[in-house]
């Protein structure tokens, strides 16, 4: 049975998931890269913007990476949220932005993007970004279908990954809480209460300072 | 220099110290016992309701335990907030009220509970509640005095501890979070933006399933 995966989602000690103010050139808003600091030496990441390669290379392999890693395996298919893609107003000024991740994004599978504002299909690379005013339901059932009997990621935001959670479809999250006090953004955690009734939770500190948290949905 | 410092103050993954609607019969609201379940296992807190002693005894002593421990150590005073003391409307309906802590409150030494509305001195067996309207600043004063070179403990709850941490007066500060989502309370991080710039931060995930950070102001 193919399942609902989120990984690497950042928050704040005191739970935003990101900052206040996001914009192209600030896409964590004043958080800047502190909800991310963990992540960017890794092995995994450096991987992602061609440093090194899975076999090799540049990057940590700590338990920070392990975690990191385990972004990519068994995935056949990607929901986003709009500000993950681009935080910009709607509707789409700018249908030559192509996301920030280059002439070949990482995803390499269907990503589909939540919008009330659909735009044409986009191929970057090996990754299709399909655009869909669709309830998290609707997206869940053509994410799967795309996916083709593998698990679907669900990539974030906060916002995404809170109604996807209020929905009940998630049965995988992996949160990695930052030590910092952002004060302002977006929460990843309101409206679910009693969260912790419906997962088994694995909590693990890192070195690095971050702590990482793996939700499991009971059977 | 004595320090003033804050132990065991229980916080939920969405940074609530207590819930909401709290009364005599529901010291933490709607929380109920879940913020401080990894507490009343440990010996520390067992040697508190009398159950074994500190040179051995019931309870665990694991980490929570070790962390629990700290509490009294060289610790000459306290500074709560008068919700610990007895979370009633003002003016005191019940001057009878003596804490909940029974004829031997574990504090057994003066103890500042801050209220707009001061009451009368009251002893309860070794300790002392001095009820003062006093700003953080004055409340430290006055505690460090009583303390007689020994440490000031902030007891909580998360209103006073975020208005100490605000008003930059906490040298030590020990959270405990919890494994679960409480929705709705009172929130320790509001208005603390950059905390962690003031404080070198240490995280540890103790097998209960809580993670303990223990912030150490930076010198």
């Amino acid at each position: 049975m193919a399942r609902l995966r989120a990984h690497n989602i950042a928050v704040s000690l005191d739970g935003f998931g990101t900052g206040e103010g996001q914009s192209l050139e600030a896409p964590f808003g004043h958080a800047g890269q502190r909800l991310m600091g963990w992540f960017f030496p890794t092995a995994t990441f450096q991987g992602m913007i061609g440093n090194g390669s899975a076999a090799g290379g540049a990057g940590t392999g700590g338990v920070d990476d392990a975690f990191a890693s385990a972004w990519s395996r068994g995935i056949g298919a990607e929901i986003m949220g709009r500000n993950k893609f681009a935080p910009l107003d709607r509707p789409w000024p700018d249908l030559d932005w192509q996301g920030w991740w280059g002439d070949e994004p990482p995803f390499r599978t269907p990503v589909i993007v939540l919008t009330h504002t659909p735009r044409p299909d986009l191929v970057v690379g090996g990754t299709t970004f399909l655009f869909r005013d669709a309830s998290p339901q609707e997206a869940l059932a053509e994410a799967t279908e795309l996916a083709g009997g593998l698990d679907v990621r669900l990539g974030g935001g906060p916002t995404t990954v809170r109604e996807f959670l209020a929905a009940d479809l998630v049965d995988h999250l992996h949160v990695v809480v930052s030590p910092i006090v952002l004060g302002r953004g977006v929460r990843l955690w309101d409206g679910l209460e009693g969260l912790e009734e419906r997962f088994d939770l694995e909590t693990t500190a890192s070195p690095s300072g971050v702590v990482h948290h793996v939700f499991t949905r009971r059977t």
